[in-house]
Parts: C-alpha cells; structure tokens; sequence
C-alpha cells in the first residue's frame, strides 16, 4: 500500500505546529465529512472507505519526509520530532461503502486529538469525494440502463491511474457490471471485459479477414466491432458471415460492438440484421460518448442495445467532476470547555451542524421503503411513534406509527485501532444494490427528482438555534 | 516508481494474444496520439512526459500479474510466456513537457513492433490526457490572473491522489506560482504555500486569540483567514489589530486571505483598510471557486487581489474534465506492403493524418513569434519562401520569407532505451513560458479566440487525398 502522508495541504501542518506550540495537541476534537446540496446529485453512493482505511494504518513519516519538513524552517525541532512518531490514535465512525447519502449527512465522523483530527481531512477529502463522485455517477448511469447492463470503459480518459483505478472500483459499487481496466479487475477481483479495436481491423488486410483472426483466437469470446469502415454495409454483414462460420465449429458469438453513429438507427438495423440471420442472442453494445441522459434518449426511441460501455462521462463524472465534500469542526475544548461548534452564513444551507452526530435511516415498516433520515445528536433516543420535521421549515412534521430505525455510522477506529469489519467488494456491491432497492424511483429520477427527507432531530436543531442566537447576541 | 503495467484496458491484451497468434507481433507499426479540437480548449500545454518515460521504463509484469492473467483463460501458453519477458524496444518522439500545442498535432508518436506499440496506447493516453487537461487549464488561468500569481489549491477536490499529485505539477508547467500539495512540493522540488483554515479560528477563544497564537508561531510567514466571523466587521480589523503588534517586534505581515462573500468588494474595502493602517504591502489572497473567467471578471471590477488560491475548477478541469486525447494507427504493414492508414469518417475533422510525420513551429523572423505549425511527413523539407495551406480549405494560402522553424517532436526512446535529456521541472517551466510568450495574446483570448494556424504539407495533404479516393473507389 501507498503511504499517502506527505499527501497534505500545507495548512494542516503549520496548524498542527501551531496546536503543538500552544499547548492544544491533545484537545479532543470532532469533525464531520458530508457534502451540499447542489450540481447534479440529488443522492450519493459514498465509496472509498476501504482506501481511507489504508490510509490511516500506513500513516508515517519517513525519514525523508522528515528531512523535506525540516528544510522548510516552518516548523519548531520539537515538533519535528512528534512527527517522527506520528500516528493516529482517535475513532472515526463512517457509514459503510455502498450507502445511499444525501446532502449535509455526516459522512464519516473523526474524533480524534485536534492535531491529528486536522491532519487527515485532505486525504480523506481527496479520497471520499473522487470515489463517491464516481460511485454515484455510476448509480445514474445503471438506474438509465436497467435492465441492461453498464461496463466501465474509462481508463484512457480518467484524470490520472488513480482515477481510473479507483474509479473503476467505485464504479462497481454504483451497479457497474464490470471495467476494461485489467489492474484494477486483479487488484479489486472485478469482472473484466474487452473486445478489439478499429487498429486490429486496420491492421488486418480486411474487414472480414480481421473478424476471422479475431474469432480463430476467441471462438467463446468473440465480440466484434462493426464501425471501421461501415457499420452497416461492411461491419454487421462481415460479422454475420463469421458468425455463420463459427456456429458451423459449434460456437456462438458474444455480439456486436458500435461506437460510432447514430446509436438508435444502427442498433436497431443491427438487431434486425442479426435476427434475421438467425442470431437472435447476439448481443449488441455500444459505446461513444454515453452518459445517462442519453441513455434514456436512445432507450425511448427504441434502440436495440443490450449493454452500455460508458467511459468518459462516468469516469471523470464529466457534468459535475466534483462532488465538493467538506470536512467541519463540530466539537473542540475551547479553552476550558467543550463546545460545539459551528460554520455561520448568511444562507441557513451554508451553516454546519454543531456537536457530535449520529446519522439514521428511518424504514415505513409497511413498505420495508426508506422514509427519511435523521441527523441526531450522539445518544438521542427515538420514541413511537416518530415525529419528523423538516431541517429548516419546522412547520413541515411528518408523523409515523411503525417503522425501522437503522443507525447508518459503524465504528471502524477505535483508538487507533482498525475494529470494522472489512467487508469484501461484492458486499459493498450487494449493500448498495440492495439498499437501493429501498428507495423508491421517484428520489432517483434524473430530472428533478422527489426530494428524499433529511430531518434534524429536535436535540441538533435546538443546539443549532441556541449557537445561532448567541453568535447574533455577540455580533 | 509504481509499476503501471496492468493498468491497461483487456482488449489491449487480448489483441496482442491475437497479434502474437496470427505472426503479426513483430510487424512495425507507427501511432499517433493528438487530441481533436473542440470544448473549452484551443490550445493545451503538453505536459505528462515524464511520468510516461517512467512507465516505459517500469514495463514489466510480474509473477502475480502473470498468475492472474493465465486465470482468465483467454490467452495462449505461449503468449503467456512472451509476457514474461516482455519489454518496449521500439521508438517514441513526442513535443517536450511544456510546449503549445493544438488540435489534430501529433503530440507523441510510437514506431515499434505492433504488439508493443498496441499495448502501450491505454497508458500513454491515460497519463498525457490528464496531465495536458490541468497544464492547459492552468494556463488559462494564469493568464487570466497575469500580472498577478496564482497559486494551486486543489488537493482535496481532485479525483484521488494522482490526479491531486501530477495535477500539481502539470499546473506548475502552465504557470502556476506554487502548490498547497506537500507530497508534490517534495516529489518535484516545487514551491509549497499555506496559510490556516476556519477551524484553527473556531478552535480558539476568540479570532483575535487565533490571529495571535498563529502569528507567533509564523512571526515571518503571516497570512491570515479573515471570514471565520465577519471578514470586514471582524477578520480584516483583527488582522489589522495583530500586524501592528507585529510590526512592533520588527515583522511585516505577508496579507490576508478570503475564502467567501464577494471577493470584488471585499477585496477593495480591505484594501483600504490596509493601506489606511499602513499596509500597503499586505497582499490580498483569495479562493472560494475561481476560474478563468470569474478572475477576468473581478479584474474588470477593480478587485484588488494580488494572489488567486485556485483549487477545484482548476484541479479538475471543471468545465472540460476529459481532453479526449486518442491514439491512432498511422502506418503499418499489412501482408506483405508497409502501407499508410487512416482512419475514415462522414467528417474531414474526424479523420485522422496517415503515415510517419513530423511536427515543425515556424516563426515569423522579422518578430521572432509563432506564425504556425506544419504537420509533415517525415523528412519532408521546406523551402523560402514557404507557402503554407490550410488543412481541409486548400485554396486558402500563406507565404512567408523570412521564417525560422523548429521540429517540435523529440526523440525520446531509440530501439527501447531513453536516449532523451530529460529537463527539469524547473526547465519545463521555463520553457512553456519562453515559448507562451512567442504567441500573440489574441491566440489566447478567453472568448473566441484568433485561430492559430495548423497547416498540412503537401506531401502529407496528398497521401490523405490519394487514401480518401482509394477507398471511396474501393467502398
């Protein structure tokens, strides 16, 4: 594993410096992680805990880390040495990889020794909003697809190796059905998928001939792209005729792959090509250019595609490439006392939420349905039955008789010490999958979607009115 | 260095099995990568080249990557065994790290065993795509800024860490003034910069406490966040407050930094305040969203800035997250004959210039700047006076006396080993602004920018004619 400690804004050191000379290194501290409102993501996919997790056990200094701060004259000598033995030694709660968030949720809660509480937010930052970003980027594209299936296909044109490698990751727990990308398939056991491309064809004496190598080498395997030369008039023709000759050896084709064209059109000219030469179960993808609103296009004018491959504008999330997650102070001993604290703004959906918080989802026990989530303080209780009321118009209560309540955070460091269960990918996948199946469509349409409950609880939303006043007291 | 070598799409692998399988692994073939015109760029700044010669020179595939490509049951024993030994012998050109280029030019160009050269495209693409978008960006930025810095700030939004740590530096390339990123600061010997943030304020008694304690940690290096509470009630009279005490233990303040609020009035009353208190050298630093355009826009204003803190819309490419830069076949043999190819299409735009070919920049001597770029056949040479021809509109015509020109490409891997000088960051640096300088503003322009010529040799413009009618007459 990479030992991303370097890996920081320099702010968090001078501030770390600056804790340590003035007395503030061990001050318990809170912070919350948790994203606003805004762009095009209504609801998110968090992803990426298994890499904060790496991260926070491989935190170290190096020598040579050491050395480079040290050159800086930023820094005191005893500090210098703190760092030396630097490592984590608070809790952070998250919810798992996999769950359904909205805006303003927390996230992942650190409380840790404020020095080191400051230390971390950049790279849990960088790491959680990239993979959520893509990880929920992923879970529009496959709620556009259903019921066909979605294939990553962006490594060539993600913003770096971890992005493509990452990305790929968190592209499966979004509903992805599998990536071309042959490094990240081995590291996170992900189904990989792949065919040829136009220079195979251009490399080979002819259209037909290429097909011919291509299936001799792939007999089981063998997808072949139709659009070097002419979709309809060379590519599906020339496949068909290999088609025929490889059923004749006992095989059958995977399909047929078009990445250029008008994808309606030719799809569908396709399908019924294929159809009539007696290959029904061929399968057609295609790719150039696909995002979920185009998807949706294409599926109501009744193109014939059975599988997406998406690339670009999953990878880089091209209409909102980032997701802006923030990462806020909550609680610290202020002098002698612990206060919560909060961000103010002149906007309500600008300020954070004060004190130590835990984050719930409320099922309608007569629908097994999501209903709404709380934000709470740590240590409310909830009664039978529930009022919710709305996070800024107290006037909007909802009453509910029988339900489920889940808290979302799981402890994964406790005291420094790893104490979450990892679980496997394929868990992430099939929490997601199944956690989504409580949603109803109405929150996951792409255009305006019904908005999903997010209620402060009547403990947080007094903390918050009561800091609100004394601020405005004071100002 | 980290070994890339998996981080490769399937089909790579699979039609190099295909390659390898048909006789076809040690046929010479020569690709191209360009990226084609359109989005928000007119012009890049190449940048990536060194992370590529570190991947080349890193190919391997080690015993678990060779395990795990056997599972999948897709490649022959003998291929696998090739892997195992598998390095890059051929030959790579490319436009150095820093240089301008534009849509359509060969920005690096691949001769090697067709095996090799396939395998190698899904990298290239993947580490030049990225590194060229945030370059380009940044210099769009900076220009924007000019003659005022600006500094990188965009760690925590990027899409994971490389994209964060080579995003930091392809920014320095397109001139950016320094980096928050401390990992890239150490890594590429780049100039670090920080300040503090809100919960350094919100972790103190008071924001004058916090003004205090961190200016005695940082007597000499005092910047100051001043829109915790009120930045011109409160942050800006408390810094105020702090430079004066400063000042009397024999410092002087750097500034202060605004993160929210109006930047273009907040910034011309802090000005004020400052310079009324005696000052004038307090530099104004800013962040909270900029781009190109919001700087251009408070520049119009009056806003007095000295310092633009870019972090997302930068780090991102927020408005083109993807430069959608490929890789194509140009020449390869095909049975027995070498043969040109290119790949054909309903648009002149979007075929792509067969054959080995060379890239030169002529300059207008009698100013000494760019007058415009020549895609040629390798070898081709160029007489006085040189007429130049516009790519696809032939009629339209150029002579130039007096001219002097520069072959843009590089040779950096003869036969498989480096044979390029490679520059220091610092020298690319240098270089991008040396050769920025020797382009009209007007080519620059935010908004519909002057277009900069890119011209076809006649040689080459001929083979692409020849092509087009062969395979008109063929289709």
């Amino acid at each position: 594993m990479r030992n991303l400690t370097m890996m920081t804004d320099l702010y968090q050191l001078t501030m770390m410096n600056g804790y340590y000379k003035t007395g503030r290194r061990d001050t318990i501290a809170v912070f919350d992680m948790f994203f606003r409102a805004g762009g095009q993501i209504n609801y998110a996919v968090a992803a990426g805990l298994a890499q904060v997790i790496d991260y926070i056990k491989n935190l170290k200094f190096t020598k040579e880390d050491i050395k480079y701060l040290k050159s800086l004259n930023l820094f005191d000598d005893n500090f210098i040495l703190y760092l030396q033995d630097f490592r984590f030694t608070g809790d952070i709660w998250s919810v798992e990889e996999g769950e359904i968030v909205f805006p303003s949720e927390p996230i992942l809660i650190v409380k840790a020794p404020l020095i080191e509480a400051q230390f971390i937010e950049t790279t849990i930052l960088n790491i959680i909003n990239h993979q959520t970003l893509i990880a929920s980027k992923a879970a529009r594209v496959v709620h556009a697809a259903e019921p066909h299936k979605v294939i990553e296909f962006g490594l060539r044109r993600a913003q770096g190796p971890d992005a493509a490698i990452f990305g790929a990751r968190a592209a499966m727990i979004g509903g992805c059905d599998g990536t071309s990308n042959v490094y990240s398939a081995m590291k996170f056991d992900i189904g990989i998928k792949g065919t040829h491309s136009h220079s195979w064809v251009m490399s080979c004496e002819s259209e037909l001939d290429a097909f011919e190598k291509f299936t001799e080498c792939y007999p089981d395997s063998c997808l072949l792209l139709v659009d070097t030369y002419d979709t309809l008039k060379s590519g599906v023709p020339n496949a068909i005729k290999v088609f025929k000759e490889l059923r004749e050896k006992g095989h059958e084709p995977v399909g047929i792959r078009i990445d250029s064209g008008d994808l309606a059109y030719l799809s569908k000219q396709a399908r019924k090509m294929l159809d009539e030469a007696g290959f029904p179960n061929a399968k057609i993808f295609v790719s150039n250019d696909i995002d979920e609103n185009l998807i949706e296009q294409l599926k109501l004018q009744g193109a014939c595609i059975d599988v997406y491959c998406v690339g670009t504008k999953l990878i880089t999330s091209y209409d909102m490439p980032s997701l802006g997650g923030v990462y806020k102070l909550a609680r610290v001993r202020v002098g002698d006392e612990v206060e919560n604290v909060m961000k103010f703004s002149d906007t309500a959906e600008k300020m954070t939420n004060p004190g130590f918080k835990s984050l719930y989802r409320i099922y309608d026990s007569n629908n097994n349905m999501a209903f709404a989530d709380v934000i709470a303080l740590n240590g409310e209780e909830f009664e039978k039955p529930l009022t919710l009321t709305h996070t800024t118009e107290r006037w909007k209560k909802t009453k509910l008789e029988d339900y489920n309540i889940r808290c979302m955070h799981k402890k994964i460091f406790e005291d420094g010490e790893l104490v979450y269960d990892e679980p496997s990918l394929e868990q992430s996948i099939a929490f997601c999958a199944r956690e989504t199946a409580r949603f109803w469509c109405e929150y996951r349409r792409l255009s305006r979607p019904h908005v999903y409950k997010v209620d402060l609880s009547d403990g947080l939303y007094n903390l918050k009115q009561e800091l609100i006043n004394k601020q405005k007291g004071e100002g």
